[in-house]
């Protein structure tokens, strides 16, 4: 039997499960866990803020582990041959059709209707399809990254999730060479976002969030400096951007805040005809008051949604992650490991913000 | 003594002055008025919405005329020495300083704050700077276009500054063959964006306006299907886009109405990884309320802000208008032919909308 | 049975089989041939001048027919469950398979090494997959088309596979609104290239080929001005282009004649930062002699290959066809018809260009 | 009166001259010229290799200085008021004219037929506009930039005028984070494109060229290998290249050899789909044969040609060489400093490669 810890409902506790081993399908293959993460996802989850989600779920959807057995020959995205005992990762993401409008035609592969999400859209009831579990099952076809013998599991599970949400805004970010940038927000997906605006040419990276543990770490992680949300106004944090630019505000500004005034306080640090990406709002978090005259269309502004991720993000995110391992304190960003029996508390110090990352080691 | 219709003041009744003839500078050219117009930019002027603008103002920005008197040669953008009688056009906008950061570094040339702009920006007391005259001024280095032999001063005046302006948004909107394009706005901006979405690759293109006279315009100036806003709600009305659209929404959607409530209804309308292009919000009319979850996040929506025009749109705008002279009824936007002293009236037609486009005539 | 034309091997005659009627698996459509065609690259096949083909092949990439069975519910790409008697295409290539580096990382679709082509990388051997046929055998996971009720099959095997193919070429264009552009090349592929060109926004369309009969087609298919080679120079051809455009070139010139002299006349003929689009270049006929200072890094110049295409180009090229379905004599690019054993005949004409476009007929 | 070093005409050594003090006009400046540089441009413009130049000429585009004097107030491009004594540099493209069709449709401002640069197309006769000068004159409009107090003139003068086209270079190639990039040349050019490549997100920068002292200065400069071409043949390289790439090739390949070969060899060491930026062919150097089927259109490459700067890569490689300064070794580039009157040598020493960066010191 493997053990998991499963949220059976909205706003009840989490609880230990214990699980028949799967049975292994041609193509699949069967991970022990080393790491899974509890992130800002999970507490919505808990919460019951997103749609469509088949509860009783196995959460953890960005994981790391050691594979422990293949349905046959199965290769990783480099064509590699899994080992047992290879440490992969994998694209939470599953079962994008490649036959719909938007795959096909839009090649807008993140809006797929069919996609699957590892933690989050698969049920329990389906097998081990989340990492707060003892192991996981990769159906055929999930995409499979092996790991390059330099990069750790704590490294990977460090930026977690974050990894693969701030490459894709940063990419949709379309970052120059000498632009300031500013993230919105501190947490893993924002500190990540300050290590890719760095890496793709940032000039200045800005950060802005709290508390001042998390502006702490963001100094550390690409951040050229940060501002406190917590004793400034909104108005005064444009301010300060644009008295950092010459007046002009920021080239680039990331939002990963899930707030929805950051969309208003964002396009007013932002200079005219700069960019606006928009990673952070996964959820309803409600609305905000905007101007479209001063905030959009004066500006000549862009802005860009960024939703979900497709596996080159992850790819990618990871290849840089492996050859910038040792430039940023990466695992300082993990403020405790849980083992799966902790994942409710693991929860509540999320939501609460007691720790930048927390990470599940169903092994402990 | 050269008559002109100045706007002396917000609010004010505009008024006839008789001014100087212009001392003609080396490369500055002299034109005699055949036509100017009267767009929502000048509505807005006369209510004192536009910040900066130095009253008392000449208004008319867009005008075509007839070279009168030039200051020793001078040549259009194609290198075309002017000749007395030549019929031309020529880009409102002037004095780009071509120095600063936002010229030189972002090359965001709409953004650069030494712009001039004929009939809104210079005074009447620096000369016959806007279309409402018998004769306009161009400073030396005003960007001139000759107009082909093909092409007559009633067609141009036709669209007038809508050319350009939906020229950029249909630009900005990057569309592609066989997209479904909604324009939100059936007045001279909005029309012209039906015909550059149609010549651009549209597939259909909807427009969203009223009154019924403008629809039916609409019909005829390249939309496939147009809905009225005068009997239906915003969310019917993007129901019915996606019900065109298999559901999806409109792979674009183009603002042109100045309402800023349309931001919210447009980006209902637009199909996820969509584009949602802002023109219209020339002014500030008030804020809007948006739930930046649902309309941007989610949808991996791209919204670009819109602002002003430089030489391309116009030049490039132009070569399609008498590329496709005939194909479109473009007289008939004209309802009415204004005297320089009915300017007044024509303002107030324009506000009501009573007419599509109002032509100043000064030769009447 | 079934009878089908077979290619048994490089430089030898066509061949008529019986096949035998296929057992049809779940997701899989049986087609009756309406129309198939005889294209450029089938003649390449004929002379064995691609890599990798398993002879025995039943040619025809491109093909219409009418749904005769399908196994189980299908739907097309839009969502439409398949009937019995339905018009449809499908798009020649299959299989990619959507996990490697080139389908998951580069997203470069067309550079998947696992697709396959139907009539050109399947085998006789392996049943029906090929539009030179009585029927045709569409697998499961064929990306079809219905036609909508207003497109017939003669109007879509008129462009045949050089819809999508100049699409794609025209996409990579990135045509602008004004711009002037050249299409070398007056087989199917230059004449869909004049169309999309004129729908996309071109000003003036220039068509260079021979013969005669091709350059009056050209005219009708969208080109505003055709240049024979026939009684030309490339350097005539090249002064005649900037000619019509002040002396600069042509903004866009897209290549569709596999010559490879044509790259070197092309580079000479477009405009300074401007744009070359080759398309045509579809198996290897040799070299050309560039002078890469004048040609490329003097010139600011962006050249685009083309290969292959992706079911966004037929499904777009469908859209854009039906809708302009009158407004350009698509069917009179086809020279004549030929039943499934004079498919022969049909390799000939295509060859010695005698004939636009040679359509199969296999009910013939 | 001020000592200047002239080319007279082709082939011809070098000779000093004295030249008269300029009187200064209203928005000029004249510097002290702190340094300028002996470039390969420099060498051709001795072998009279480019077209139209206007020999007696005063050689040195780009350069650093102190000011002098200023012909009133004058601004550098962020609006600081330049002050005696200085540290400032220009761009040495001058008089674009922001009128033609180039500069207004076409925005290819490097494409501008009026451009006039320092150092190259300005002759000696009409004063002191080159580098290799005591003094240089700053006429009215050229686009300076007041150095930062961070950043030395031998930091700058390192890079020279290979920052901003190397700039341009990597800003051309469009690299994404993860990409592996080879760079072709390890010259001046080649070796800020290693550091530029490196800083906006190459995963890894491989770099081809010669001499072993250049080899091991791109170590140096961001390139995580190297690649002699002395002793290996293209074949070997191409291969080399695929090895470290799973067989792919390189994502992005940036030419700066000035050897029309490279551009066969770099289109063989490119993966499909990937992207091959042309910066080095400047001068006419001669022809490639090239094969337009595998090179190009089974590729489905990108080729894109780099003509030229403007100020946006002065500015921002600037922003980025201070930002970087202590992170690579810019001032051991520097082989050597000469005198005005050594400058003769220093073309030598350049022709034969023995140099890597020969900098002219006027004042030693």
């Amino acid at each position: 039997m493997v053990k998991a810890c499963v949220m059976v409902a909205p706003e009840k506790p989490v609880q230990m499960w214990e699980v028949a081993e799967p049975a292994i399908e041609q193509g699949a293959v069967v991970l022990r866990t080393v790491y899974s993460e509890v992130c800002g996802t999970d507490v919505h989850l808990w919460h019951g803020r997103l749609a469509g989600v088949p509860y009783p779920i196995i959460p953890g959807h960005v994981s790391v582990g050691r594979v422990e057995a293949t349905g046959g020959e199965v290769k990783d995205a480099d064509g590699q041959v899994l080992e047992q005992g290879d440490l992969v990762t994998f694209l939470d993401v599953h079962e994008n059709c490649y036959s719909c409008w938007f795959c096909q035609v839009a090649h807008a592969s993140t809006r797929c209707s069919k996609r699957r999400v590892y933690g989050i859209t698969y049920s329990a009831q389906e097998g081990l399809l989340g990492g707060w579990s003892e192991k996981i099952y990769l159906k055929p076809g999930v995409k499979i990254i092996k790991f390059p013998a330099t990069l750790t599991a704590e490294t990977f599970i460090s930026g977690g999730c974050g990894l693969p949400t701030a490459f894709h805004a940063v990419e949709r970010a379309t970052i120059h060479m000498g632009d300031t940038v500013v993230v919105q927000g501190t947490g893993p997906v924002g500190l990540c976002a300050c290590v890719f605006a760095r890496l793709s040419g940032a000039l200045n990276v800005i950060a802005i969030g709290a508390p001042a543990v998390r502006l702490g770490m963001a100094k550390r992680m690409g951040a050229d400096c940060v501002i406190g949300i917590e004793d400034t106004t909104p108005a005064q944090r444009a301010q300060a951007v644009r008295d950092m630019t010459g007046g002009r505000g920021a080239d680039v500004v990331i939002e990963a805040t899930g707030v929805p005034q950051a969309l208003a306080e964002g396009t007013d640090m932002v200079r005219d005809a700069g960019i606006y990406a928009i990673a952070g709002q996964y959820t309803d978090a409600g609305n905000v008051t905007l101007n479209p005259h001063r905030a959009i269309n004066k500006k000549h502004l862009d802005i860009r949604g960024v939703w979900g991720t497709d596996f080159s993000h992850l790819y990618r995110a990871i290849l840089m992650l492996n050859k910038h391992r040792d430039a940023f304190p990466w695992t300082d960003m993990i403020s405790r490991f849980y083992g799966l029996d902790e994942a409710g508390q693991a929860l509540e110090d999320v939501e609460t913000g007691r720790v930048v990352k927390a990470v599940i080691k169903p092994g402990a």
